[in-house]
């Protein structure tokens, strides 16, 4: 939520214009376009780049750096051949909760898409960052994660072998792996996460199918059981067009 | 930290390369030059575009798309003419510490310089987010955020005008605004907070210097007082390729 704050008259403008005055062509466009949006509503198709060129009296490559950033901001989502308004972004709970439940609880029906399921040997960064034996069984689970089946993250989550043996047989791999922990009566006791920004690589990107170089959120989780043992090591990339993440602080 | 897992032979390679195995040309030599990054350690000059593009045997225009995302990821830092590796992004705790505090602890100098600071009357967005009562004077503080002398941030504060009646006479605007409120016998209670990714703004990149549509973190905060009273909303914008921020989730 931005401010305006026209208010001042004199002061500055809050958003997208240099101190200078001298608006980028392309910005003032996508400022248009933008407020379109807003009365177009979610879901609707917007113009062509054609139109939207000759509507603003501007080179149709104007039209497309605008749309351009509107769809990596995630305000855009290309649909088939058409560009409709996206919805708002959903706002997940930074918490020990499980991707399904924080999806859930915002209407939308979360999945998974099983990537790979493989096991190899503790290697020395895993082990130093998780407190777990180098050389060790792991499991490596790799899952591309689904809202209402849009492809919107990648998840891959390494845990000990000796945690959860039958992993490879009695997991169905569209299902929670808390909800699995918790039936073999494991429970989360505390975890520590680091979140930042990067660029999908290409294989990311063809897996989650964003465009390449699209702006993701990537967050790291490290986490322990009730007894403060070593649990499992996340690194979860989410769309940042798609995802954002809340946290209260408390006193 | 990635695991690539040549542990596990025929198992897809954990970074960049799409199962059909057809590697972009840009991406394998954006991994090449990654591994040179290692070897030359923070702060080394990289050899020029020209170099790299003989030593590779590629385009120049491929390497160049390979140290824009390098830049764009934070691995490498534009100085003057060259291009020079750099040191890890910043992690910043999501607590109700202060950018401050945050920086100190990781050994750098926080420091800010004054954008704007005005007053207005409070719109409906920001009363219905904050608690404050519509048209109450609220004042706005701009400020760019520096570590080490290096622009990382720009953050706007809207505070009540009645809590902090001399915010322009006696607050220092290189100074932490919550320290400020402390001495005036203000305590954090309590806030939410919530983490997305966008792409910075012409005005923005300006005043924190970054290539336009830089990938930004930002971080927006509404906070109350201990006795539950709304005390300020925050809207801070950080580099992506500068910070990351942790959080420890308890049990």
């Amino acid at each position: 939520m931005d401010y305006p704050n026209d208010q001042a008259p004199g002061a500055p403008v809050r958003s997208g214009i240099p101190e200078h005055g001298r608006i980028p062509k392309y910005y003032a466009v996508k400022a248009r376009i933008a407020a379109l949006l807003d009365e177009l509503g979610q879901d609707s198709v917007i113009p062509t780049e054609r139109d939207l060129a000759e509507r603003y009296d501007v080179a149709r490559e104007t039209v497309r750096q605008a749309v351009r950033e509107l769809v990596l901001e995630g305000r855009l989502q290309r649909r088939g051949r058409g560009t409709v308004v996206a919805g708002p972004k959903l706002a997940q709970p930074l918490s020990l909760a499980s991707y399904t439940e924080g999806v859930r609880r915002q209407g939308r029906t979360p999945g998974r898409t099983l990537v790979t399921l493989d096991r190899f040997p503790c290697p020395e960064p895993l082990a130093a960052e998780t407190g777990l034996t180098r050389g060790e069984p792991v499991w490596h689970l790799e899952r591309v994660l689904l809202a209402d089946d849009e492809r919107v993250g990648l998840e891959s989550t390494y845990v000990s072998v000796e945690r959860v043996p039958g992993l490879r047989g009695d997991f169905d791999p569209d299902s929670s792996f808390y909800a699995y922990l918790k039936a073999q009566g494991i429970d989360f006791g505390d975890a520590d996460e680091r979140i930042e920004t990067v660029l999908a690589t290409p294989r990311e990107a063809l897996l989650i199918g964003t465009p390449p170089a699209l702006p993701m959120l990537l967050i790291h989780r490290v986490s322990r059981d009730t007894e403060g043992r070593p649990l499992e090591r996340v690194r979860t990339l989410y769309r940042g067009d798609r995802f954002s993440f809340t946290a209260h602080l408390g006193g």
